[in-house]
């Protein structure tokens, strides 16, 4: 079993907010992070694969298809968008990184092992950073 | 002459748009970037002052001095913010780099002699990071 | 179950020395480590803490929360401080950064479920970066 | 058990190719990176031991003696070399990072014992990045 | 006048050997850098573009367009190659970063002013990182 | 003239302190930077040589002669030594990063042009990053 990662970016707005609390609510829970016209970051996402490496590749996935995917499913619904308002997969939730890097497993989980030469290759982990000293780890459901 | 260079950080959501051009027009000139619910970054922001280390010191300027003074006058403007929406200093001017490097400039520029040990010390250059692969530089008018 | 993270950063001086040792001894087994006026290191503190996220927020942890707990508990007793005489948690232990790991994880750990939003949130991983090249981790006995 | 981490960097040329098939299959398949006259990264390699630190030193394993264990085993063969035609641990291996981890892998495993304080300390996981964006991890077989 | 960055990236082959030298003095002079077989790197390069930034759009280049030229007239022809056998622009020149550096200034500096908002916008420096340590800089003659 | 950059590093322990004031004056002006214990930082160093390519290499200088000169005069006095006891070119003065990067110029300008290819070549800047958010440059007097 081997270990195989690609890191992605994208850029985006977002602001946490729970629309069922008052405006003072959210400022006093979330602070700057509620500021109404929201913020945004540079955020940097890595999904790591395992797999078997195959015999006549070498390798447990096309890192180009991968990324491809990651592209398709994600990235282009995120990059230079406003989470809160424009993402799809993303309404009806704060948009904290503890719900992107779930809602991100959601959508990558199940297509995993069409694009992977290991067709038993699964999707391991959603790494998130949202700046350089926050980050968060999602390894599914266990 | 010894240059001295401070590192500071803040996220903030923006837009490139040019209010005079319709909606169309700026989406054709700056693509994504136009996005109408914005979307940001983590800005990495080096301030660079020179001027002659002082005896006493060792040290051209106190850098907790230079901090406070960027955070104070710059970072606590920016940090959380909508650029486009919520920066005095950047209303009636488009977001881009270029320009807030030029109005950091002109805010920290004449402040810099009175927090320095050395009292000829003035600043050098505003660099700030966009993202890892864009970023400008300015140093002042010349 | 999510893995939330925060960086922090400290700089100190210290020296491996074993004081039950000969000086000679301590040079031939930590070579210039042992160096008697001590040396010094940007370290980088990581914080990993596992929960589920809570309705409300998104979130397990307040990271803001989780930073000033860090900070109060281990980076003032840290930060700008010589790690053999200074830091109380370290007293009659060599300064390695695995006693560092093991000696913050026992600080930390009893006080992360009071400051999380998930009443069950856990310590989950203590990663310690002496330089780019040397790094530690500690997850607790098992 | 605390997991001590030690990064070493190697620069080398390679190719994926795989010799059982036509010169258009190998490009179809690895596109740009069957490139016939190579292509090169800046590789670097993590290597973490897994143990329980010394009472006497305060460490799992001298990282000096593994920094040059990992150079007299590893980067002395690998760095500026190229991997297909000159590393005889990867002749007969396409030279993917899977393949390069594992092989690394066997080399170090057997040897991690006895250079450690610890004579249980084991080797716990092979990490390599080929670029910032694409890197792979073994932990052996399970 | 304002300076705007871009940095790219590539993954080459090369060696450092010069033709008109016997192997011995190659390897004399080079040390492990001359391999006949090649080692590669991962390069930086950034590009550096000087000018004032446009009324109507706030910027003195399009750095979609500058990504662009830069990689339909560097990148393309650098990237997965090897640089010595494969790169038309560096043929009968050593491929020392130096050289690199004076190569890519020429095929980029004619072709900035038409690209940029700013008519008057010119080349500044190409700067190239063969690895973390090593770097170089060009400025054009002067 | 190209500019040839090569970064090292070093990990030292100082204190910033005049001998000429009290305890309270030093701490009043330095801060925590004062703590008569030390601290301590992994140093970044860069030297930057300029000059022009030699034919025959293709090199301004050769970088392995540009590291060793500076490990032998530069960082083997300062690794992992005591700044302010242990370091011959700084007695006397306070450790500041202005003083180190003018002193280190200092030692390293009458000897590039001895080791570069090109006999013309010359130091062009000292740069040292104390931390990643603070650093320091030199290019001599003028």
């Amino acid at each position: 079993m081997v270990f195989v990662c690609r890191k992605e970016h994208f850029n985006a707005a977002h602001r946490l907010f729970n629309p069922s609390w008052s405006k003072e609510k959210n400022e006093e829970v979330f602070g700057i992070c509620a500021n109404e016209h929201y913020h945004g970051h540079n955020f940097e996402l890595i999904v790591i694969v395992k797999g078997t490496p195959d015999e006549d590749t070498g390798c447990v996935i096309d890192l180009k298809k991968l990324s491809k995917l990651i592209h398709s499913e994600v990235i282009e619904k995120l990059d230079h968008k406003n989470i809160n308002l424009e993402v799809d997969f993303m309404q009806g939730k704060i948009p904290s990184c503890e719900n992107l890097v779930v809602a991100i497993w959601e959508i990558l989980a199940p297509k995993i092992a069409d694009i992977a030469y290991d067709p038993h290759a699964r999707l391991h982990c959603i790494r998130l950073f949202e700046t350089q000293n926050n980050f968060v780890e999602y390894y599914g459901e266990w």
